[in-house]
């Protein structure tokens, strides 16, 4: 399915770990040249950012952000600055890609366009209601199966899309350790909506979203004591995917994954190791998961935001006594959505 | 994964809906050839069947339908003969291929072997309670992603292994006549676990389940007046993957969809068109999926059997109201319960 994709709706966020750009801007270039690209670069990070001419390109700092937001609860450093750039922008969609990754290629050996993909996933409906097991029923050559019932093949409207990672896969330090030679090498050519009630993990090394309709729900809540700089070290984007996927079912909206690919450079194993050590991660989701699964929002919740601040009340309740972890987490939920009330919620 | 198949725990059942199965026997030789295969003849073909030498095959006709069952509420006519197959299995795990179906290629172009595949399905284990995102995680090359918790990473059980079709896909009639031209040249490399409360349509084209511990569910249920012997006619093993998919989610098991493939020959649209004036099946689904979405199992069903009949009588109360076309499934359900205990509950 072609869809058509404006310059003005969509702005490319990333999140700079690192100083030097230039490969990454460089490799992206076709794809990225034609949007607003928002670099938020990490607090933490001193040394100066490279990056080539020929960008739309605005830079955020650690005194962009102090100086828009003043005091605030929320930890902006290391991966969670992204979500200072989803605040900053004024578009309707947003696409982030972590600054290790570089465009994939499909099995045909085309340079995968994963800003295209990643618009396509969330212009064209979803269909959380019942499983399509030809998967993404809108795209050229397939269709709804036998026994699909004709009242769902509209679907609904699209708010978030997942995409994946070919060499250097999404590991907990753990699989990085015990499987360090392991590389995904398999594209699987498939985009699917993931059921209502169904729960993912979400990934924010390649994400997209609707930032008008989803913003409130995209925050940096559950921060992992010593988080350093690493994807294996974060919990922050598993813990927003799955409270975006609880607020879009109770609201009726669909989150896709699949497609598209990037291609991750490789983890070093020897740093996995470190952070092994003493990751919270492993217990941490035994309590998140089954939360996530039982929890309810009340049909008043007809807004994003309202869903947002039931959640975080829930989560307070039921997760907070468990581990202080997730007294923060609501906490940081709660100021988010002011947050967005204050600087997030306009649009172009 | 490798997984050692053995023959004495796998059966074959293929309905016979036409006479020559001598081409389809032919292509199925390498992987039929050491199973014992059960071939149940349609009650209302006429015709003798041709069925190649060199296999272990054991044919079942209307008779034998008639003498081992007497009077019986089911209709085994069409594709329902199968399950009459499914009764007489002694063994673990069954197969069923349609007889329009012959074995696919993969994008390497190797032939894929269907029988190991479903069996790889089986016997590794099944992840309903949280979605991989790089599916399959017992696949080599893959592993459960960061987030998963490790709590789940042992897995359950899986019941039921869905295959797909290349080139003639299963559609329904309206979209065999609107699409009549599209062939599904697709293949997705993956295999996934449907999620927990996620309802799919299984289609009975190509699947294999637990003979021993799913059969009490496996029944032709649901049957559309002027069935005919077409695939687009029927809806009866979308209401047999309904019933099936419910019972699992309630005694926690696994079910899976993805691979293997097989090649599906065309579909006569003509004929498509003449099943379309009065086809019975673009109404039902939406009473039928709600009701499914919606139903609960009580926790006192504690085996499959217990869960079939409380399953029934749910489905007398809030479906049969509407179309006694339900009155007659919970009838068959029933009825398959008695049939299962004096027929099908016994092993090799």
């Amino acid at each position: 399915m072609t869809v058509e994709v404006h310059d003005s709706e969509v702005d490319i966020v990333i999140a700079a770990l690192q100083p030097n750009l230039t490969p990454f801007f460089q490799a992206w270039q076709p794809f990225f040249s034609r949007f607003h690209v928002i670099v938020v670069k990490d607090p933490e990070l001193a040394a100066e950012l490279q990056i080539p001419s020929g960008f739309d390109v605005k830079v955020y700092t650690k005194s962009d952000i102090d100086g828009l937001l003043g005091a605030t609860s929320i930890n902006f450093s290391g991966h969670s600055c992204r979500y200072f750039g989803y605040l900053v922008s004024r578009k309707k969609y947003v696409i982030s890609i972590d600054d290790n990754c570089l465009p994939a290629k499909d099995p045909a050996g085309m340079t995968v366009d994963a800003v295209t993909q990643h618009m396509v996933n969330l212009k064209t409906p979803a269909t959380p209601f019942f499983f399509n097991t030809l998967y993404d029923p809108y795209r050229k050559g397939a269709d709804f199966v036998r026994g699909y019932p004709f009242s769902l093949r509209e679907g609904v409207e699209c708010m978030l899309s997942c995409g994946l990672w070919l060499h250097n896969a999404d590991y907990d330090p753990m699989t990085h350790v015990v499987k360090r030679n392991q590389r995904n090498t398999n594209y699987v050519d498939a985009v699917m909506t993931v059921p209502l009630g169904a729960m993912l993990p979400v990934s924010g090394i390649n994400v997209a979203f609707n930032r008008e309709v989803l913003g409130p729900v995209m925050f940096p809540g559950l921060r992992i004591r010593k988080e350093g700089n690493h994807r294996w070290d974060t919990l922050e984007d598993i813990w927003n995917g799955l409270c975006a996927k609880v607020v879009c079912d109770s609201l009726g909206y669909g989150m896709k994954t699949g497609l598209p690919y990037v291609m991750r450079s490789d983890a070093e194993a020897g740093k996995a190791l470190e952070s092994l050590k003493d990751w919270e991660g492993v217990k941490l989701m035994d309590d998140v998961l089954p939360f996530f699964q039982s929890v309810k929002l009340s049909r008043n919740g007809v807004s994003v935001d309202g869903c947002v601040k039931e959640l975080a009340g829930i989560v307070r309740e039921k997760l907070a006594p468990k581990n202080p972890i997730f007294a923060k987490a609501a906490d940081a939920m709660e100021e988010w959505t002011k947050l967005w009330k204050s600087h997030g919620a306009q649009s172009a």
